[in-house]
Parts: C-alpha cells; sequence; structure tokens
C-alpha cells in the first residue's frame, strides 16, 4: 500500500509537468493557467473516475499530498524547463510510464467497487486518459486520443491484461508489472513504426 | 419495465450509431475514437443527470448490457455506413425518436428521485441533449443545442407535456406516447419549415 | 442565513445576466442557447465543487428559485440589453462582486464538509470560476481563465484571507466582508493598471 501510495504521488507529480510543458507550447499561460492545466491534468482521470463511479471522498480532496505533488511538479517544470524539452525521449518514456500506472491503479480501484470487467477495464483507461482530455478540450485543442498514435487502446489492453492475469490469479506484482510493460511496450513499438489503428472509414 | 429496459438498450444502440456518423463526418478518427465517441454520445446525457442528481450507481456502470448494445451500434455503422448515410430522412426520424424517449424517460426518473417539477424537465431535456452536448465539445465542434433548429426546446415541451399528463393523471401510456409524439412533431415541422426560435437580440 | 440565501439569489441571477451578455456577443445564439449558457454560467461553479466533494443534492437541484433568478436574470438582460451594454464599468464591478460573493460562500461550504483549507480555498475559487469556463467551453472560447488579467487568482487570494481570518477567530462578518474587498481591490487595480501575472516562461 505504502509503495502504490508513493506511485500514485509521483505519478501524479509527473502528470503535472506533463500537464505544464503541454499547455506551454501552444497557450503560453501565466503562472496560474499553467498550474491550473498541471492540476486538471493529473488529477483529472482519477476525478471522473471516482465521479463516474460515485466514490467519495476523491483522493486529493481527501489528501492535500496531491495537491503539493503538483506544486512540486510545476515548479520542477519552471526550473528544469529546458532540460524537460530536451528530454523528449526520456520524457515520451515518463508519460507512457505514467498512463500505465494510472491504468493498472485505476483498474484495481474500479474492481474494488464490484463492477464487472468490462467496466473495470474502461474506468482504467479513463483514469490514464481523461485528464488529458481534459486538458485539451479546456486548451481548445483536438483531444489527445483523437490524434496520437495508439494511445488510449494500448491503456485498454492493459487493463484486459491485468484483468485476465488477476482472474486466472496471477501473482499481485505479475498482475501490476505484466500490464505495465505491456502498456509500454505497445506504445513504444506504435511511435517507433509509426502504427496506428485503422480509420473507421475506407473512402478518406 | 421489461419494454423500457429493452426501449433503453435500443436507444442506446442507436445514439452510439447517431454519434459515430457524426464524429466520421468531420475528423476521419480510428475505430478507438468512433467507439468513444458513440460511448459518449449513448451514455453522456443520461449520465449527467445521475450525476447531477446524486443518484449511483450509472446505468451503463451496474449494466454492461449498455456497452454491449453500443459497441453492436458501432459494428452496424460500420458495416451499413453507406446506406445509413443515404437514409438521412429516417436517421432523422431515428434520431428524433430517440430525444423523444431520452426526454421521457429521464424527466420519469428524475421525478422518481422527488425533485420539483421543474428540474425534472430540465433533467429531461439533458438526458436527452447532453451526450450530443459532449460528443460535440470533444471535437471542437459549436455544440448541437446552440446551432440547431428547434432541437433542445422540443425536448422542453414534451417534459412539460409529460409533466402535465402525469400531474392530471392520465394513463400512463397517454403519458408515455403523447409527449413523444409532440417531441417528434415539433421536430418535422421545424425542420420541413425550417422553424427556429427568435434571436435574443435584434441587431444581429 | 436569510441574507447568504439572499445574496446566493442575486448572485445566481447575475451570473446569469453575465453570462448572456458575453454568450451574445460571440454567436448570437438563440433565446433557449442564451438562456442555456446563463444558467450554466451561473450554477455550473457550485455544482462542479458539490459535485467533486459528493455533497447532494445540488442547490438549485433542491430550491427551483435559483432557476427562476436565472430566468429573471435572462428576462432584465433582453429588456435591458442596450443599457447593461453601456455600464461596462458597473458591469465589470458586479462581476467582480459577484465572483467575490461566490468564493467566499464557496470556501465556506467547502470547510463544513471538513476538508483541509487548501482544498477549501481551491473549492471557493472554482465555485467563482468554473461556471465562466464552463461557458467558454460550451461556446468554443479559450477560457476566461487563461487570458484575463488577475482573475481566478484573486479568488484564490480572498479565499486564503478568508481562511486566514476565519483561523485567527475574526468576527464573522468581518471574515466575509475584508475578502470580498480584497478580491474587489485586487481586480480593479489589476484592471486598472493593465497588470497580469508572469508568463510561466520567458522565451515566449
Amino acid at each position: 500500500m505504502q509503495v502504490q501510495y508513493i506511485l500514485e504521488l509521483l505519478g501524479t507529480g509527473f502528470f503535472a509537468i506533463s500537464g505544464a510543458l503541454v499547455a506551454n507550447q501552444k497557450s503560453k499561460p501565466d503562472w496560474f493557467g499553467v498550474t491550473f492545466i498541471g492540476f486538471i491534468t493529473s488529477i483529472g482521470g482519477g476525478s471522473i473516475r471516482d465521479m463516474l463511479l460515485g466514490v467519495y471522498p476523491l483522493v486529493w480532496v481527501k489528501d492535500p499530498n496531491f495537491i503539493y505533488a503538483i506544486i512540486i511538479g510545476i515548479g520542477l517544470s519552471s526550473i528544469f524547463f529546458k532540460s524537460l524539452l530536451k528530454l523528449r525521449k526520456t520524457f515520451f518514456l515518463f508519460d507512457s510510464l505514467g498512463i500505465a500506472m494510472f491504468t493498472i491503479i485505476g483498474t484495481e480501484k474500479a474492481m474494488q467497487h464490484h463492477v464487472s470487467p468490462v467496466i473495470a477495464a474502461i474506468m482504467g483507461m479513463f483514469s490514464a486518459v481523461m485528464g488529458g482530455v481534459l486538458r485539451d478540450v479546456l486548451t481548445n485543442e483536438v483531444p489527445v486520443i483523437f490524434r496520437k498514435e495508439i494511445y488510449a487502446t494500448a491503456c485498454l489492453a492493459g487493463a484486459i491484461a491485468y484483468l485476465l492475469l488477476d482472474h486466472f490469479g496471477a501473482d499481485k506484482n505479475i498482475c501490476m508489472f505484466v500490464p505495465i510493460g505491456l502498456i509500454l511496450a505497445i506504445r513504444i513499438v506504435a511511435v517507433k513504426f509509426d502504427l496506428s489503428l485503422p480509420k473507421f472509414t475506407k473512402e478518406a
């Protein structure tokens, strides 16, 4: 539990960095705007999951450490702004690690509230991607899930892997780390080979 | 109850088709994007209603059949894509039938939670139109309720008719089918004669 | 309590006027569109606060007087449309008074649900600005909090002032009116001297 808590705080801080960097590319917002977007990006996915499940209080409402993790993340992204932008590859790895972790944590949380596996997989994927969707809606962008190479689909695949492993009684650590590895692998392969899902219609 | 359940599943599947067709016109999304938009379009209105009322669990969270209805709807809209686009008139009829049905179901559900009639009418209208509003916000369109000919207003009128009939003790079937007919009639007349509500200001 | 209730109703009606005027500048919507936007602008912030806290029923769901206040506000903004647009300075004062009042009421409500002060301050600020954010997202504008001179930050400062005064046992009225004065003062000074927060990055 302790480890999961630290991972969640780290993930939250990292998502704030990710939100700050993305927000800054386009609209050159002020400090408040960047912090607000970082906040929405990091807590949006989990909040939507819990509000859909009716699970209260929300994690960050109960525990202000998540707010502090976000503020620290924003501070770091200001101090190391240029280095962070240069480290694009590392950044991509961290972002993928972040969504992978949030997917599995979210799927697990949903299962604890006795929903069916198909709903748990959706909730896991929502935990990972909805923060980014809110960020994009607020900054008038086309949401990431509609433009990126295989992104939310990788989360769905990881959530399903988690549920299968859990169903067949695999070890707790295997349930956690195999799906995270799978999401990472799908993301890396998709970006490296520029793969994307087939279009819905062919006449495009 | 059984009939209402089947109608809700059918309505959900149909809204997914409607969402998929609309989504596809503009942004040519991949399969995941189309499914996601179909999902948001069909469950968005009811979810917003229940989250505003604090009624948990949400219908589709409790019952994965709604997810399967959406997936079947998306599958059908891929297979019959060209035919569906050709059937614009039929399509318009189905869409109007869909919002009419969702309005009445939503108004009834809100009344079961002992809100005042004015709130029940708003909740009925939200059930019908908010899925489309979410869809439009996510795809960066001006929401349907701001551009279309008499749309949400028809739902409001239907909800009010339902509440009046119910208040004066009309038969259950009359309470259901007269308002659905009214919404259909308003929509058909509005589109046929290109009617719209007066603008808020005159100097436009 | 009676005074706070009347202030809330007045604030709600005024926010509806504000929403109607802003909505009208761009998209020239019809009567339904204006009413819908006025509605979202006035009840959006408080609803998001209560949905994040899990506090049900929402104020306007329980008490339709808030709906009537909005309808009256929209009616007044239609009748006095030209006068209202001319009174820009008065309008700015009313808008600032509105967000100041909503901030303090929101912060107080959050404290009543035993959240930590940092969360209460965020909830107070959300109460004041999230209605405008929803309005801007729905009308495809860049949300007000990303473009305006010091706006949400003034609310945050007011919320913190409220929490400090309350913590040190200041008189109820002082807790209420000093922060409202502070928010007003920050807004007036910021607009008069065209002040804004520093940009997040310097190379812009």
